[in-house]
């Protein structure tokens, strides 16, 4: 069973920083393109009441569950009855508990404050690029899932070995805020918070505004301190309930 | 018509750099990976002799013609017979003479240059994960693409009109030592490679380097230098020996 430090997990949850924040650059090169997220406004005739963007999405984790994509703990499906992997895939022990990795799937919430990210960074108004929108959405979502998957189940299970009868003692008297307590560090938080703000600034610094679009770091920060770390949490303890109660083998 | 201005085509070419840098970075946080290249080592059982990532890219070229990537001019496909697309796009004149847009497809040649680029920024070597490796070839090479078919079809049809007699003397001489001088501005092209190589310092400047992969600007700049730029004027031509002797209504 490979060791967890939560040193390499915390360095990884902030390598995927950078990849969050470029695509959602990318996404604000163009307009809110309301359009795209309507229901039955996809132009695809019989698609209903699909939005273009929903279409989108499974689509492309239609192809990624054949290239079996989500064979990895930390990438969860947006959508349910996908196809199965055409390849074999082979992946090292994780030394994650959890026999179905979709016990831990927020790609739901996850959705939702997605699409209140958005008209806070792109452009208002529509430019008719619904195709390319709904592209980097999808690239978009799938980075921010990859960020708080990863970090619900790791960091979860790290600190489950940290102090595996202090957690089961919590679960077993499911005693929530006691959890949430217990896997809350504000420092790191703050750290996090300050970082990300630190390269949307960095990543923009040498633009050129008059022909790309930059996005303001504060719906970023406050995306990442309202939502993607109050979810990760959550995420947590749904793991630990799970770890304790079902796959404590 | 639309008016087709060489410094907001020049503009649009420019905010695609950051794009392609962002890209080739998320790429790079991957190893070479040569098994997701070789012939028949894809994991898909009966999909000899073809690799990995020409598995990836067709798949997803065939999602994206499903959606309309195709009938924008710049956005060439890499495979032949992909399937029509299901919804109803609606584009605004683009201005651009190409009955058929794929006379000018570069995709090709571009393939090829951008398996010469991937060891000079990915790290050495194999750590397996070919399924994340590929999934970012493939929008790295779809970024370029753009790049470079937007450059050629948009930048040849915006010369053209400012000297059409002066292009189509040359062409019909077939003086493509003429064309090649005509298009060529030995200061933008300076202009461009500086441009690249601050983006990708910039872009990269305050990132942690134990814990994310960095690329060189060496190979970029060469790449666009003795590539992108070269094929980008090598398509100009092609699209004014078409304009002239194909499409000059």
């Amino acid at each position: 069973m490979p060791e967890l430090n939560l040193d390499s997990i915390a360095a990884r949850l902030e390598s995927l920083e950078e990849t969050i924040i470029h695509r959602l650059i990318d996404r604000a090169q163009w307009r809110v393109n309301d359009t795209a997220y309507l229901p039955g406004a996809s132009g695809f005739p019989g698609a209903e009441p699909r939005s273009l963007f929903e279409l989108r999405l499974r689509s492309q984790e239609e192809m990624d569950a054949k290239f079996g994509r989500f064979c990895v703990p930390e990438e969860r499906p947006f959508n349910k009855d996908l196809p199965k992997p055409l390849r074999e895939v082979h992946l090292p022990d994780t030394g994650v508990h959890l026999k179905d990795y979709d016990v831990v799937n927020l790609t739901e919430p996850l959705l939702n404050s997605y699409m209140l990210i958005l008209p806070k960074i792109c452009p208002a108004g529509d430019d008719g690029q619904y195709g390319s929108s709904v592209e980097h959405d999808v690239y978009a979502v799938q980075a921010i899932a990859r960020r708080l998957h990863y970090g619900a189940i790791y960091v979860a299970e790290s600190k489950f070995r940290q102090d595996a009868e202090g957690y089961k003692k919590l679960v077993e008297a499911r005693d929530r805020e006691g959890l949430m307590e217990r896997l809350t560090r504000k420092d790191v938080e703050k750290k996090i918070i300050e970082r990300v703000k630190a390269k949307v600034k960095s990543l923009q610094a040498k633009v050129n505004r008059s022909i790309r679009n930059t996005i303001r770091f504060e719906p970023i920060v406050v995306y990442y301190r309202d939502l993607l770390i109050p979810l990760t949490k959550h995420g947590e303890i749904v793991y630990l309930f799970n770890r304790v109660e079902n796959d404590s083998n």
